[in-house]
């Protein structure tokens, strides 16, 4: 039994919700894509979204000619402009990543991803910085510079890997960062930028950072990394399947930059973690699971206390850096995957949604907060096994005391999700796994995708009820207690509703 | 065990959608209404709506003047033309029911209701053809003649009840039919005169409605009366408690005039029941109940052997008959209450809605279709006892030999709405009985109505799938059997999937 | 021409969008009524809505019933949310009107309008109190005390007219607003309550209600009187012609409380015109033409400089005073009729709601405004004759020299309303003035009421631009002006398009 | 003067819109494609709709991959199903057309366009084969076998060119269109294949298309081909000049295939022209003008007598074959550009769709249609100079004899476009041709894109109107009469109402 204070212990970060990750930034023009982040923004409401391929040939920015025989570079923001209008329009701010390379100002033809990101430095540094200060001059002049400050710039994508930067060249990222910023600065010197976005197990990376940040005294607004956990992996068509490490090594690649960071120019810094997830390929299938949404619960109950932003790479299946989909349950990122069909982790961060800023209680199994009008909002998961080796238990019991005030009876919510509730991808196996469901599969997988609800009446002495939760295998619940005024009349005799049991 | 035959027994009959009551058509200009219908005819899709005072003052349609010394009448459709503009957008169609009296054209000043509409003859006969002419006249013009020929015009409400034809005077209700019926036919010859519209118990009205129409010549293109089984009335302020005759008696209600009119001039006219409901009362708290829903399943399930339709009495709650209602939940006749609240009634219309037209097995506690795609439909409803002397059983165990063809396995989801499932009221109560609840809590009330779903896969042997059922108290339940055709790949493992029990 | 100034004379008041008036309060739960305040509050957008009715058993608040032997009151809001839901939905707040009075809690019959409101004193003053204060305390509760205490109540609707309030008792008057006042207040000390809602012409009642305020001590936090400008009345079936005062006859009315309370207990308390119009009958057609929003303009662009809002009355043709409108256009008060048809004087609203906060000019025929962003707004409007007499010049010539800053051109883009454009009125007599519209028609309405837009380029010089108008009869003009920043490529050649001029 | 005689000529062919052309299918993903198909569906409603690329690996269809040792084929319907989903949602239906070459079923590296298709045959024809068995099993699955059976299916596109197909190589094309065409019949023998789809000039393959469909006895459901006629380009950056031949040239073009196909086995088939326009090139400023509408309006009004349909190429600026565009205005083929802005070739595509069924006369420069209810349409057109040698007459007479019936008047309501009217174009030239034009001027943009309206009385003698109308430089025009049926009530006198002039 849980006795959880009547006193909240703090305020409950909500840096889990600060930031989302998303497929390439041309994506935001499909229909899909943006109807799927209004679902989220309604559910989530997240800050900010950050993705690849701002600068990308699909974007259409960079655009040389020539006219009356010498070249020129015009900036085009046709798509730029549809893309963060609809963000704007969604509730939500774009998290600039700038990169990759525009093939006509690419030095290498080396690309990454199925939709060929160009990952080479710039021909020319000079064309780069003023294709960085056009973008955000004109961003400015759209949006307006106050606006334009909140939107934190990063400079490229993991330069640490030779996939995403040729020969993973610290020396020219260090390069390209430098000319960035002073670009960036050039616009503003408010605005926000910075790196190096590095990819997970790299943090001397970090030190090196900061060593040249201080030695060539470049601006650096915050620093940025990415987080996962997953093993190596065993393929199979279109997918892939692999052991996780527990989700505490995701909190604990969380804490280095803070304290990796100590002493340096950079101590003290915001520190956004621009990408995590369990596993980092797109065709795992973990990430359609309840079991996923269970693992990563405790990692949105602890994150906030490390790092300023964690954000979920990515919030929808939308997404082709291994190809289209082929089916649509396939193992991306999403928190929902395409037809706006929600996933367990879509309901954990919905849950969390639904939190209140009071943190009163929090353990390895369950976060309790309170809002402001005195509902009390628990939300509890089950433990799980990231080894593979076992299927974790089938029931998990949590008992709480929570203190409710003086009403004479708390009205109780509680959403489920689990292996069999508010989870479409088991409705999808039991359907047979269909590739491209009928609009009457989808209404099914709508349907089931929906966390199974119930209420109740609980008792309340001297101010405290008692909740007794069993969670099935992988489930992630949320109770919500409000303390019941009961405007039943007087003359209310429930024994004469027909069919009522005598009480 | 029933073993459903694999050959159709015949046709579903849809004369439970038919049509579908309203409150008085002026509160047709009303977003909550229209919203309600909406959803409505999305989920369910009747085919016309009756209701009364069409010809109310509230509708502003008869407008007397005088004009250079002279007394003039004005014909105004302002808000006819905005009611049935709205119904034609949401897909459905007016049944016409011609009443009650404008207050100027009345013979005398007897009201019914709380919204007082005059229930007496026409001072004139000649005014009283011309205002029906005019309306069909323009409703012919705004709409059609095609069109209109399909509604239905009823000539009054209940005019062998003093309440709602002063004195139940029989003759002059035979005079009012004549002048009306030969004013609709000055019309057009193929628009569709009926009535008595008579209450029940009261079917004698029809042998002499008969013989009337035969002595006088005059047009009767279809019969009406209504329905009802409630006792006497156990009055609490604001409400009402009653008992009730068991669904058998609706049935054997509808069934009387076929036999009744058998030989007569009226014979084989098409009949409808113009209103049933259970309670006749607008504040009798079953109908809110899931008691109600199975109470009236076998009546949708058997109804349309006997008559052309039969029509609930009323979609919704937004009804005024006994004044506005104090509560959202205050025993409405609505299949949804306020704000779009469903009631288990609700559901079984829109679970009626998803039987296929193929009629496989029909019994006392269940109904079974087939689609034309080979999908197999279960309504299941438990029994109930309407003389409120006990709750009735707690578990009613329903078993289905299904004849579902080739598949290896049929995908089976289930829908179920019981005391607890799928059930507002119940959550309502839970709550406290929040008279007018608040955006939080509409919010929790409208997912407390939405049905429980689940969904599983089950085995087939030689064409059929055995279906255990065990009903909770009051439930009905839909349950889809659809063959499944398995898309999942070769290489697919379930067992490697993190988190899943060894198979 | 007028040579406006580059530096602004001050701020431009918005008083004249504080607050608007509407029909009968329950009106509101109507959807033609919510689909017109929809497109007002995208379109103008008002802080605050003001009607009657708010008390009457049309909204079934005051519930009177018998339980166990004794008589008890149940207050019930299940409209009054309804409607006051749908009003923060759309963005605006109620300006509270206590009143009329219910038939049960009233000491007499007289009642007011075709939909007879109550106009007798309470037969008890203490349950007048219990009602004013249940009803505070459910939206307090429902809304917030922080949201409540910005929406004004008013006590009753001009009671010194015999109609309005039974014998135009001063009295009894007074008795009913220190009991209302201190219901109020036994609410929250800070909720804001206000009164006398004079008719016109009265202003000498507001000298005897400080009296009164002072003597009794009763509070008052704000002073609410009405203005009209029409003559004697002139009837035909279904209407009636006046000529009219001139508008600055409203604005005189405007004026007097603030010179009249000086020295009072009441000097210095906000002002609030919680009805103004040209005529105050509903069914005069000078409120649908373009004569009426050239007769406004001066008073809207001079009113808030002599009281804190001023409230047109009202909104929408959707209102019932003398009964259901028997024609699309009936010479209603609204700024729209049914369907969403807007009015010219719609249009000048929308007009005034485009200008900027800057206020650089302001004349008898003109008023020019700048916004943050250098865009200078124009709004003309033709001089008119109220008597009637003549029909006004049939055209209006005005120049303006204009500060533009430092560009070399400026776009210029007009929208005009007049006898002919943005004049659905003038449309609908032109197709024989169809009492109620078909849908083709309708949308041919719904085109017609669109203003004439034209643009073009205006060349500046030293920072200005000279702007030419010539406005036709009772024409009102909206100019924007926006410093061209020329994106037109080097390489454009206008003369290499086919079909061009050469230029 | 124009006498139009009362009785029709014919019928009014609708070939017009039988079709409509669309940039690559992938593009039908994207948000601002999908609300302008929708705008032009409400607005005009074509039936079908045809563009490259449906088999492109951006659609994701072709999916080799490797397991247990051998090579297998997904096909992947992810996001065809998307697409085609949303054009049913729409109201359209696909236009198949069979192309290009997935990357990995090609036999070599040639692309055409910025989007990369490639254009060579298959490396297996039986690969090949497959793809389209199970492409069009799949949507026969998905839509139904009879409404597939409506949907044309095309073989390629301009394989007479060696951009669109590798060599422009004659055999191989028709050795594509056997395998192909044998493919879809073994699917279903009443799918509709046809073909070549061939570029203008080049109707010689049509009779070698004709001699290889007999001898070798493959089938053929229609012919296609396109008409384009633009000169030589005169290029700028992002941009081209041409001159056109005259409009009658496209008629031409139309009329080839009927006359060159008599006595062939392919004579009587449906002759379908797949794409036509003006010019041939995305970048042509012609595209956006009121030139472009008035020089299209004969070939809208005659092209039903000589084809079955004529497909406008394109819907949508949303299209990228020479890249994603620099400025919203770029001379695409779009009926609108990006942001749903409509251009005045829309126009004439939406007058063309309030036309009415009787043909009552057509001429140079009009078309005379009545609708069942007795209106009458006029589409009118002023003449234009293709050769870019003169601007085109400033101002162009028509005058008309109406045969309008009965009434004593007419309602004329007249819809314009020209040089200033429902013209974005020039008013994106007055702002400064602003690239990205922020949510103010796009407001302002859709604004100037609404044609001009004006509405008037016309009186009627001998049950006939005349109209006379002056249309500007490059105007179209639609009148739509419509004989009155004047509702004013006696007692109205136009004269009472204030500021009227004395009739």
């Amino acid at each position: 039994m849980i006795r959880v204070p009547a006193e909240p212990a703090g305020r409950l970060s909500d840096a889990w919700r600060h930031c989302v990750g998303t497929g390439r930034i041309e994506l935001a023009l499909r229909r899909d894509y943006q109807d799927s982040l209004a679902l989220l923004q309604r559910d989530i409401g997240f800050r900010y979204i950050r993705g690849h391929g701002l600068l990308d040939d699909g974007m259409g920015v960079y655009r040389p000619y020539d006219h009356q025989g010498s070249r020129h570079i015009h900036h085009a923001f046709t798509y730029l402009d549809q893309v963060v209008d609809a963000y704007r329009e969604l509730g939500i701010r774009p998290f600039l990543e700038l990169g990759f390379m525009p093939a006509e100002l690419a030095s290498g033809d080396q690309t990454v991803f199925w939709w060929r990101g160009n990952v080479t430095p710039p021909r020319s540094h000079q064309e780069w910085a003023d294709l960085v200060r056009a973008t955000l001059r004109h961003l400015v002049d759209r949006h307006g510079l106050e606006e334009v400050r909140t939107w934190p710039i990063e400079v490229w994508n993991e330069p640490n890997l030779a996939d995403f930067w040729q020969g993973a060249d610290e020396q020219a990222y260090h390069r390209l960062y430098e000319v960035t910023a002073h670009a960036v600065k050039d616009v503003d010197a408010a605005l926000q930028v910075g790196g190096p976005a590095l990819s997970p197990m790299s943090d001397d990376w970090l030190d090196r950072f900061a060593e040249f940040a201080e030695r060539r005294d470049v601006p650096v607004d915050f620093v940025s990394k990415h987080a996962y956990t997953s093993g190596p992996a065993q393929h199979v068509p279109f997918g892939a399947h692999q052991t996780l490490a527990p989700a505490s090594d995701l909190l604990e690649q969380f804490a280095t930059p803070r304290d990796r960071l100590k002493g340096t120019r950079l101590d003290g810094l915001p520190v956004h973690i621009t990408e995590f997830n369990s596993s980092y390929r797109p065709d795992n299938p973990v990430h359609d699971t309840a079991f996923h949404a269970a693992y990563l619960a405790p990692v949105l109950a602890w994150g906030g206390d490390l790092v300023d932003s964690f954000s979920y790479w990515t919030f929808s299946d939308m997404f082709e850096e291994s190809g289209v989909p082929t089916a649509l349950f396939h193992g991306g990122f999403g928190l929902l995957t395409h037809r706006q069909v929600r996933k367990p982790t879509y309901h954990l961060y919905a849950f969390m949604a639904r939190m209140g800023p009071e943190l009163l209680a929090r353990g390895d199994d369950h976060l309790v907060t309170r809002h402001p009008d005195g509902r009390i909002t628990v939300l509890a998961w089950a433990p799980v096994d990231p080894t593979g080796e076992t299927p974790g238990p089938d029931r998990h019991p949590v008992r709480f005391s929570l203190p409710i005030g003086a009403a004479a009876e708390a009205f109780v919510r509680r959403s489920t999700v689990d292996e069999e509730h508010g989870n479409a991808y088991t409705a999808w196996r039991h359907m047979g796994s269909p590739r491209s469901p009928r609009r009457g599969q989808l209404d099914v997988l709508h349907e089931a995708a929906e966390p199974a609800r119930t209420h109740r009446r609980l008792p309340v002495h001297q101010g405290r009820a008692d909740l007794d939760l069993t969670l099935a295998r992988h489930e992630i619940t949320l109770v919500e207690l409000t303390p019941i005024a009961d405007e039943t009349p007087p003359w209310w005799d429930e024994d004469r509703l027909l069919g009522r049991e005598p009480s």
